[in-house]
């Protein structure tokens, strides 16, 4: 790190990686060693209840942006020019795909209606509250010109909650409703968010009436179905190839490669066809983990178990370090130093209307979500409405992305208004994540103090990246054995218990053809054949 | 793939990845699929003893460019412009470091000085010998404006083998020595190459002398002694890193991360400071593997393992699929179309001089290097001469790289000459790789038919990637065993054993100061304290 500094003057004229131009080494070895330091200073500081790895690398970002801001005397604070790009093709795709493969499936599923109404119910009426509220409230601020798609495109920009950052917050397996949930909807609502946006700048919006309300809801649900099922289709071709192609003699290496090739494709290919690459990619995690991943080697199986974490890991830390060391440029806050009582104050009104706007459908969509639910254990407490409402405030990356998309051309403000637009999000995204996501984790050792949870504490770090902690094989374990300690679950047996039960139910059909149809197909635990092809390191060895 | 090619026509006005347009991800969709392919099909044809995965790479390129080319109405063969970035910042580093990763060190050192002779000075022979040859024998064939500077490039262009290529074709554990020999060469060959190339670009060659010719032999060896310490010294501070943090708590993933940002950064370093990032980067993997690899936990083991194995792979693949596919480009072939005797001349001369400036330093130098070894069983005989000789002809994506660097801008041909040597070094490539790569195996079997070899030949397929077929921990076992059954290594212990066999007692001395000194600082084998900060698996999952 310290080697590079000395070149820093060259810093000012750093523009996109991809030249060949010899600055941008530079810039790509001061990221690189950031990157170094940021793991080594988070695993330092893992100890520290407040801190977590997405604010360290905030910070370091933030020091980082200070540092070249003096030594290219005020002209630039960062050495890589953000791109949208590199964002939606290279960094998100890694951190969703691994989301989906690691995230416990029972709990997801059987609390798939909450999380479908809190991801998309709950994003559009904070997107209408945040939307309406903005129009109004700017008003009186005179922020400069801002047309109606503007309004709804802070709407869409502020409902993206940053899953990345509450990834790092919660915990599966200490707190795995809540997990469940408020994860799940940021999954979600994620793709609302990219769809209402999408939309906004498709639609002409000069005359809203029904039918193009209508057609915007049928686009949404088009969306999800297809983006849902080309995320399965994909996750199941590539089942069906590991399984039948590798069957007698297995490669971890082309496995491997392929897993990480198909999830990337199922990506691609979603953009391609417009569809929704974030649920795509979250759905084919899930087949994967769940079909896939039986089918291959001992040795892919914990390669990729770990070389997928490790991607989604270096990704959010290259996105959170690239928040900070962007916050500070200069470009961006020359418009708002003439009046900066102005920005404070639309800074202050949004972060008022992303409160508002998220309480406006947590507590009441709880309560419907409660109504549906006959026991007890199963409903969400006041306590843990609370923790919902608090853990989604955070705002990171996407909301990042859009506003760049919106409010800017190729990463430089021209309008004051649009100026003004950015350094708001910039503030909005470091308060929330700095104040809302520090004070998360002790929020929820107030609130929820588990005696499991206290036992774990010391010895546990929450901010340890999730897979790590759940050993290996328990994954396997906890598809079959239910894995909610606590309670047990009633077999449903008559029709009677399919109205009172439903999602039991269709989970118990589930395994049925799960077991008599999916998996003799396309592999899974307990179906691919031990001898002599068996999907074990022994077995490759000895074939080798 | 099938759903990808409705929109071909798109293809048309296709750029670069980083651009948002929706082309480049009907472009990046098809690349992807094609690896997927690539993948598959190297898999089903492992069986066939002719084929290999870089030449099923090679052919389904060439289909897919005649299918672009069909579709685009001529217009266009490839689907992404070729950037030598992507080449030497992306896909070559995860090659290099991972062939320094799986190395069998021991043989690797033990052939230090015959690799040597061979990377170095053969390569400075053959570079001579082309430059002459091509200045003398395309002065009959009138190819257009080529200077003094042209030349010395084509000599640097054709005097770079293909390690990659290598790779594929020789195992590692059939034929070690040679293994060691050709690969080891191949590596010093790339860093040879290179800086021969960049001293092209810099020295002003108008009026060579004998103080220019010293100048650049010292310039040779100041790049080859600090890019193996900077690529051994980020090696050691990985180790040292990982085992003073890590102490009493690991965690895999950002073991692995660091591991992987590690390496690159000595990779970044190397380039930062015009340093040979091939050769930095491969010490690097070296140390690693002997060090940063035994401090780690064992899931972070088989992950790294398996994963740089895999980036290589997947890298390997795209570059040959690439070369494939951009062999067929309209606009290169427009120029020659005119004159195609031309082109097959100086393609023929050119191969022929690849031929004949390998031959003049193989059969030389193992002669020299036999007169400096006692013991029969360690001579290069005639026929691993013919091998090593036969299996350095190859020409690949460091020669592309080289030749789009030196004749084209931007991707670009403009001048006739220029065009020529573009077209002639694909045709070079391509047929090295196709012909002299696919005869490289049968000719092994027919001059070293050894019984281990023969016996291993059908449940082991060469063309697999090596790392896979070495079991895990054996890796550990031949660093310290010797590995080299046959054959018994006298232990030095006088004086005159010190002359006899200087390298055998250098290995000694150094085995000491590892186990003395650097092992106890940096971690390895054995020094890395079983209770209770083990790095095992066991032991993470009773800490956390």
């Amino acid at each position: 790190m310290d080697m590079a500094f000395p070149l820093a003057p060259l810093l000012m004229k750093l523009g996109m990686v991809s030249t060949s131009d010899h600055a941008s080494v530079v810039s790509m070895n001061i990221f690189v060693a950031l990157l170094c330091a940021c793991i080594v200073i988070g695993h330092l500081l893992e100890e520290n209840r407040w801190m977590n790895e997405s604010i360290t690398a905030l910070i370091i970002g933030l020091c980082t942006g200070v540092v070249i801001l003096l030594f290219s005397k005020g002209k630039s604070s960062h050495i890589l020019v953000f791109s949208e790009d590199l964002f939606f093709i290279y960094l998100l795709p890694p951190i969703i795909f691994n989301a989906g493969f690691q995230v416990k499936k029972k709990q997801f599923f059987r609390n798939f209606m909450t999380i479908m109404l809190f991801g998309a119910v709950g994003t559009l009426i904070s997107f209408v509250i945040i939307s309406l509220g903005a129009r109004e409230l700017f008003k009186k601020l005179d922020v400069g010109s801002l047309d109606v798609a503007d309004y709804l495109a802070i709407g869409a920009i502020f409902s993206a909650t940053d899953s990345v950052c509450t990834l790092q917050v919660l915990n599966q397996d200490e707190t795995p409703l809540l997990y469940s949930l408020v994860f799940g909807e940021g999954v979600v609502n994620d793709a609302t968010s990219v769809v209402l946006f999408n939309a906004i700048q498709s639609f002409d919006l000069s005359h809203i009436d029904s039918s193009i309300a209508l057609q915007f809801v049928g686009n949404f649900f088009y969306l999800f179905v297809t983006s849902t099922m080309l995320g399965v289709i994909s996750g199941l071709i590539s089942a069906f190839i590991i399984k039948k192609l590798y069957f007698g003699r297995h490669s971890t290496d082309r496995e491997v490669a392929l897993m990480i090739l198909m999830a990337y494709l199922s990506y691609m290919l979603a953009e391609l066809f417009y569809l929704s690459g974030i649920l795509t990619v979250f759905f084919c995690g899930i087949v994967m983990s769940h079909y896939t991943w039986h089918n291959v080697t001992e040795g892919s199986r914990v390669t990729t178990k770990h070389a997928f974490a490790t991607l989604s890991f270096i990704a959010e830390i290259f996105i959170f370090l690239y928040v900070g060391m962007d916050a500070l440029d200069i470009e961006k806050w020359r418009f708002v130093s003439s009046s900066p009582g102005k920005s404070v104050g639309v800074s202050s009104i949004l972060l008022g209307l992303v409160l508002v706007g998220r309480a406006a459908f947590v507590f009441p969509l709880s309560f419907i979500s409660n109504l549906a639910k006959k026991s007890a254990h199963e409903k969400i407490n006041l306590k843990q409405q609370f923790t919902i409402w608090w853990a989604g405030l955070m705002r990171g990356a996407v909301s990042m992305a859009l506003a760049y998309n919106q409010f800017t051309r190729l990463g430089h403000t021209q309008l004051r208004g649009n100026a003004i637009m950015i350094t708001s999000t910039i503030t909005v995204v470091l308060f929330s994540t700095g104040v809302f996501g520090l004070m998360t984790q002790p929020l929820i050792r107030l609130l929820l103090p588990s005696s499991k949870h206290l036992s774990r504490t010391l010895s546990s770090e929450p901010t340890t990246p999730k897979s790590i902690i759940t050993p290996l094989l328990e994954n396997g374990q906890h598809d079959s054995e239910a894995g909610l300690s606590g309670y047990d679950i009633p077999r449903p047996t008559s029709l009677r218990m399919l109205l009172s039960t439903p999602s039991h139910t269709v989970h118990h059909y589930w395994r049925k053809f799960d077991n008599a149809f999916m998996r003799p197909v396309f592999g899974g635990r307990g179906f691919v054949p031990v001898v002599p092809g068996s999907p074990t390191d022994k077995a490759e060895k000895d074939l080798k």
